[in-house]
């Protein structure tokens, strides 16, 4: 089985590091050998003396994806126009595609998979999300006999680190960026991870194969933590619970809610024990219960494991040029799921609330009737002396739309007679873990 | 693709319902539709009016792994000697198998995962050890390009619970099994399970998978549950651990590890975490690091999730009939790898030791001394007020051989000067997570 690599970033070349000290094993696992023969890279002068003997190194992408001698085509650039125009002409030429490109699969995925399918080609991703966890292969085989109703996870390590740093040694946000920036977990510049738009990525492709709908990143409403204050953190902490980035989609009756924002989640869930840069990632599923799954989310031999899965699962494949349909995603018949899909706008959950007060004697009331009023109905409440005079009053609400939440927030504030606004945050609900 | 069951008990009536229940849903992600023809059991009533359509309920296992139509044998009667019959006979048949059977792979998987290979069969067991995390695929395919060092698991879920059960509510060990009778968390006869067998057994399958080597029985030192006694459970939680029936294979230059016994965890540990009927594993690779895995260990229902996908995987495959070297447990060649394999019968680690003390004003200092004099060297010591003068040391070690503690156990017991020889468990060693 013929390779060619696009890109020679950290995971190309952690993948041909992994598969040279691994050799020996990787054969005694594959029927047809694996055999690296161009990589094709804007800075070919990186790959020199790094890669296996015979294997060619140069800047011509075009040259190989269109070399009738390659079976399979590894897409590690990370760009998504060049990754999407090469990999759909890779596919046109009848090759199949691994790749740990999420963002070019969450925005053109639909075409790239109906491109495959269309010509019995695969496209393999086990990569693009939660390297050390096999949540691609789980989802879409594993678990395939099961209606999911939930998919929560953590999905992006760097935000996950800047949380942990922030909440374990009381720093502020951009110290955090800074120490992780330091550490090698974020990069210079880190707006794709700590935006949530990295993480909503990664939710659009597992959203897709848990409930069989094309991937429609369109659909995730995302959140980053850029706005999480330390306050919120230390206060969630002696409520027991923990801020941490909250990919979810759920599907329940009234449709499909698929969110990533910061969430507070309770110390007991094993989702709060995932700190510093790994991800988790829990699912519920009406035959399995509930499963959760914990590995590393990045990393160059880290994503080296799943995509040498991906490889050795194709030389295992009895013909590789055999063309009959593939189901990428592993579904067949979109038309009868797709009838079922709709998004449910305004979910309902449990919030957190933390409403800055004045120093005068009846701001408690008058807060309290805007909430009653509101028909937000309180679960627990909490004061917390902040400087001088000022205190901040902590609700945890029962059940609410987070429509009627925003509805009273304006009168909230002036209630409350502070300049900023009341802070908010879902609580997470049932994830079975 | 025509389907024969063996065997109606619950994950046999669950799968049925699940697949009933699901149909919709597999058929969307299968290419050739999953039809079950023949049901053969000892109680045919039982099935009645609970199969589809034209599927055939009789006690004929031997028509059924002779009937030419049939292309899978689903294996799920739980019987090792008619199983073992039964398996080979519609292997030689050229029927792919589907088995939950952890006992019969584990004592003759080796017998039949060659006869499996020979015939260019599949042998698909996931539904065999904890049901609802995909750890067999995850072991042979996603994690196929790592060398793993550690497995670590929680594989009973019926001494998990009993664990649970007595350390939380500080009930006795008897008073536990027949509360988990009662909630169906354990058979009537429980031995199999509490005696650690069972976590043995599906150990070997896991070690099997994880190394590179033919299921070996025989190499897995199990101890159950049985003598573990509520002073432990109390004294360890209070030192921040918990007593769990750890299953543990590891892989070091010395060699492998394999074995199954009540364990102390730290607190810290998502190991810890998995507590009343759920299984969890811990995986260490030189490639992915650390993962772990947490689900439902069994259930019908949870375990029907686990056949239904090993069937929907036979379904998507090309060419049932064709055969081509099979390699069932993930790996060729055995000769390279089964060289490596030697075991190694005496791991060093940290080990707990509880000594009941007498009344004696020297007993401390002589007990101290026997440690001393047999290299044990202490990291953490703690007395225990007992009933009256008695009281218990309770000492965590450094970095021992078993062996060397076994040596002193009897001159321990005779400076002590009680009746009852020193308890002794292992301390879990690094699990990653």
């Amino acid at each position: 089985m013929k390779v060619g690599i696009l890109g020679f970033g950290n995971v190309a070349a952690a993948t041909i590091d992994s598969f040279i000290a691994n050799q020996d094993l990787i054969r005694s696992k594959t029927r047809a050998p694996i055999e690296f023969v161009h990589i094709a890279t804007r800075t070919p002068s990186r790959a020199q003396g790094r890669v296996p003997a015979g294997c060619i190194v140069n800047d011509d992408c075009l040259g190989l994806v269109d070399d009738p001698q390659i079976d399979v085509v590894l897409e590690l650039m990370g760009n998504v126009k060049l990754g999407r125009e090469l990999v759909l002409r890779a596919l046109s030429n009848r090759k199949h595609v691994i790749t740990a490109n999420k963002a070019l699969l969450a925005r053109h995925g639909e075409e790239i998979m109906e491109r495959a399918d269309d010509v019995g080609c695969s496209v393999l991703f086990e990569g693009a999300v939660a390297v050390s966890i096999p949540i691609i292969k789980t989802l879409r085989e594993s678990m395939a006999a099961n209606r999911i109703s939930s998919i929560i996870g953590i999905l992006n390590g760097t935000s996950n680190y800047v949380l942990s740093q922030m909440s374990e040694h009381c720093v502020n946000f951009a110290t955090a960026v800074a120490d992780a920036q330091r550490k090698g977990y974020a990069e210079a510049d880190p707006t794709l991870d700590v935006s949530g738009e990295d993480a909503a990525h990664k939710l659009a492709l597992l959203a897709s194969l848990a409930f069989g709908a094309p991937i429609n990143f369109g659909a995730v409403a995302f959140k980053g933590i850029t706005d999480v204050d330390q306050t919120d953190l230390e206060v969630s902490g002696q409520l027991g619970y923990q801020i941490k980035l909250i990919a979810q989609a759920r599907r329940g009756p009234e449709g499909m809610s698929i969110s990533v924002q910061p969430t507070l989640v309770p110390n007991r869930s094993m989702l709060a024990q995932v700190s510093g840069s790994m991800n988790g990632i829990a699912i519920q599923g009406d035959l399995l219960g509930t499963a959760f799954l914990y590995g590393a989310g990045a990393g160059g031999r880290q994503t080296s494991s799943a995509v040498l899965a991906d490889l050795i699962e194709l030389a295992n494949r009895g013909n590789l040029k055999k063309s009959e349909g593939a189901h990428n995603m592993g579904f067949s018949s979109l038309d009868s799921l797709q009838a079922e899909v709709c998004y449910c706008k305004d979910p309902i959950g449990t919030f957190y609330i933390r409403i800055g007060l004045d120093d005068k004697a009846d701001t408690l009331s008058k807060v309290s009737t805007v909430l009653v009023d509101g028909n937000v109905s309180i679960k627990a409440q909490h004061q917390n002396r902040g400087h001088g005079a000022l205190s901040d009053l902590i609700v945890i609400t029962h059940d609410t739309q987070s429509e009627q939440l925003r509805q009273i927030l304006s009168d909230l504030q002036k209630a409350a007679g502070r300049d900023q606004p009341p802070v908010i945050y879902p609580v997470l609900g049932d994830c079975g873990c």
